[in-house]
């Protein structure tokens, strides 16, 4: 398991990174070899994480790193699967469009295996998502992913335990010493679960704004710029799609309403941004599968999938195989529900000038839908409904919002989140345009 | 133990210096609370560390870490004294000042109380120097100090174990994680101990050049600043002799070659850099001690003890009260001696023109007088002997140095490090100045 790499010295990495220095692409190797086989203790991991977090890393030492990452534990094999594509999005609030993307992309004929995680974000990850559906099991085994990727070409589970090991080690140390917001990390820790999940083609959701991890357009940038290098340099192709996140996409916040959105989406009944954004993500990915780039075609063939309800019956497939209850198509009452619903009226006549995505992700997290700890249970059943969006004219009455929760005593609590959150004014709000840019 | 403490915050203590803000000095008194209550996982004290090394500090934050540091354990109380006097030096090659120093400015009536350490450097500390005098003890409990203190005005002991315990934790901490060179940790351990020692009044040999542990004159100036700063801070009166180290001091390199000397240099017999350095640490300390500064008369009366034989009598004394074999004051013999001894001699007429402090360090080391792991064990016997010193000129033959060692393969190796370490040339080197500096 340590070819090599009898004489790595972690001291030696550790002072070139502290001064700046380049860590060799051999050595970082050997780093990660030493890591997953627990020869290096972890305050001298952490040191380097805060050196790397701090003076940063060029894109030969992040793409090393990604792929020793990814080569630390078993790599998915996807090689018998003439197309395929994967995503990955950075993080937002009301973020449902894996839920829609992914059948969508199945349905026209590109199959999708999806790992995906349990993210400690606002709300769950897409695995929480879909385990608000009674008896649906992410925790597949590969021969069972490859088996319903051959029969129906479409999976979403989650990351075996011996995948992408690295990844665990350096994850659980960054969130405990401050050094998770640092671009080449992030980057190596998407990156490097992509390429262990055994994806061809990958179209990166690359978030920014005041919902996003990154705040600012540029770091986001940056980020997406790095993750596009790091798939090349390793022979994947890659396309970033930079995305707005100031306010939630959509109009539902919270596990199960996030299913509810996704499959009434698939019915063709979908906000306009989260439906803006999902045929662009599912038309890049269907794209890059496909290897040709009329997008605007691609579009088209998607939209009639979509009207024909052709991804719908991919979604119904994936939950059946994966033992979820099917009824939840046609009946929402299978999924689970809160005790107490809040409406939220305008106090005003005026326009929704703002609805704070991060004021709101938090809301729902303080609801107990998303973690604030890495072993927290979800409650799929809270979250939060809009009826308005940015933009939209209200009169003094009209209900905004209804939030779903279960605590009777949080009821203050969260009035008073709302009206932080959610700015009325007499004016209406310039349009921001949704997509920035595709990289 | 942990008053008003209970809801500091790790993360956000790393957060603020990764993000190269201040840590409030009260938080920084919580940090060293929770950090001695072991309360902290190394993991993040580690990152704080490459953060601080990174980020640094200012001198508000770092007069908090050593005052919570120095408060850590056990302090040690000189208040009975009317007149004390304490110094340290940041480490050379052939640093024998403290074996002069310290009896001297004892025998013109200041009391010195030196808690001195082994520390990981090119040759052994002065506890080690005055542990290869046979049976000399350093491991005094504090009644035994004090006793000894009040009866002949002189002791030199190690540290105990209950002092600085905070210092402890991130020193070993700092010397796996590469982060011992960073001024504020630097300055801030040294001061801590210096404070826990009860000194009231305070000498530091800030030493730079090339066998020094900051090579850069400004570095070393910065360092001296801080430190004076820091006493100043916390109460203490503090001067900075700022001293070159491009070549050994003195013509001893080695623990009981050096007790040699310093017992030679008591009895007037004292190469020129060693006496002159010796006189001005002496001098300032007495002086501080004092309360006044007329240091050309002090200098004056130093030179009579030393002259007199007052100096050497004090040293005597306490090897006596310390349990040592005190015939080494007239017999070395008494002394560990090597096996082998290499003269190196002279290729060519001319003038020595360098030798390299560092690479004369290394060699000493090498054969056994420094430590390369906090845990090594020194051989008190081994070291350098200086017959030309540099701006000596020499004939060819000439000797210029003897090295005594205790393994007859070493010779090789011994020939060549010296080759590497001494510069003969045409012309007469220009004179550095010893000292650059008094702050």
């Amino acid at each position: 398991m340590i070819p090599n790499s009898m004489h790595f010295n972690m001291i030696d990495f550790i002072e070139e990174k502290k001064l700046g220095r380049k860590n060799h692409p051999q050595k970082i190797n050997e780093f990660v070899e030493f890591l997953v086989n627990d020869k290096i203790p972890d305050y001298q991991v952490s040191a380097w994480l805060m050196a790397v977090r701090l003076n940063g890393m060029d894109i030969d030492e992040i793409t090393a790193l990604t792929n020793a990452m990814a080569q630390s534990g078993a790599i998915f094999d996807l090689s018998e699967f003439k197309n395929t594509a994967d995503k990955h999005s950075t993080g937002g609030v009301g973020d449902t469009t894996t839920l829609i993307v992914a059948p969508l992309v199945s349905a026209a004929g590109v199959t999708v295996v999806k790992f995906s995680g349990r993210s400690l974000d606002f709300t769950g990850g897409t695995l929480d998502k879909l385990e608000s559906i009674p008896r649906f099991r992410t925790d597949l085994k590969p021969e069972e992913i490859i088996k319903q990727a051959r029969k129906i070409g479409l999976v979403i589970a989650g990351t075996s335990s011996d995948m992408v090991p690295a990844d665990k080690i350096l994850y659980s140390l960054r969130d405990a010493t401050c050094t998770v917001d640092s671009v080449p990390l992030i980057a190596s820790s998407v990156m490097s679960k992509k390429i262990a999940g055994g994806a061809k083609n990958i179209v990166l959701d690359v978030k920014f704004g005041d919902g996003a991890f990154m705040c600012n357009f540029d770091d986001a940038r940056e980020l997406a710029r790095i993750m596009v290098s790091i798939a090349n340099n390793l022979g994947r192709n890659a396309r970033a799609v930079l995305s707005s996140m100031d306010s939630p996409l959509g109009k539902s916040v919270g596990n199960a309403l996030e299913v509810m959105e996704a499959i009434n989406a698939l019915k063709g009944n979908c906000a306009d941004d989260l439906m803006e954004l999902s045929l662009i993500l599912a038309s890049e990915m269907v794209s890059l599968a496909r290897g040709h780039s009329d997008i605007s075609s691609i579009k088209k063939e998607l939209e009639i999938l979509l009207k024909t309800g052709k991804a719908l019956e991919k979604f119904e497939a994936m939950i059946k195989e994966q033992g979820g209850d099917v009824r939840v198509i046609d009946d929402y009452g299978v999924l689970p529900h809160a005790s107490f619903r809040f409406s939220f009226n305008a106090s005003m006549m005026g326009f929704i000038r703002k609805i704070k995505a991060r004021e709101i992700g938090n809301l729902v997290r303080k609801l107990g839908g998303g973690r604030f700890k890495k072993d927290g249970v979800i409650d799929p059943s809270v979250g939060v409904s809009f009826f308005k969006k940015p933009g939209d004219e209200v009169s003094e009455g009209d209900r905004i919002v209804d939030v779903h929760y279960n605590k009777a005593n949080e009821k203050d609590m969260i009035e008073s989140a709302l009206m932080s959150a959610i700015e009325i004014g007499g004016t209406k709000p310039e349009r921001v345009e949704l997509v920035r840019e595709i990289i």
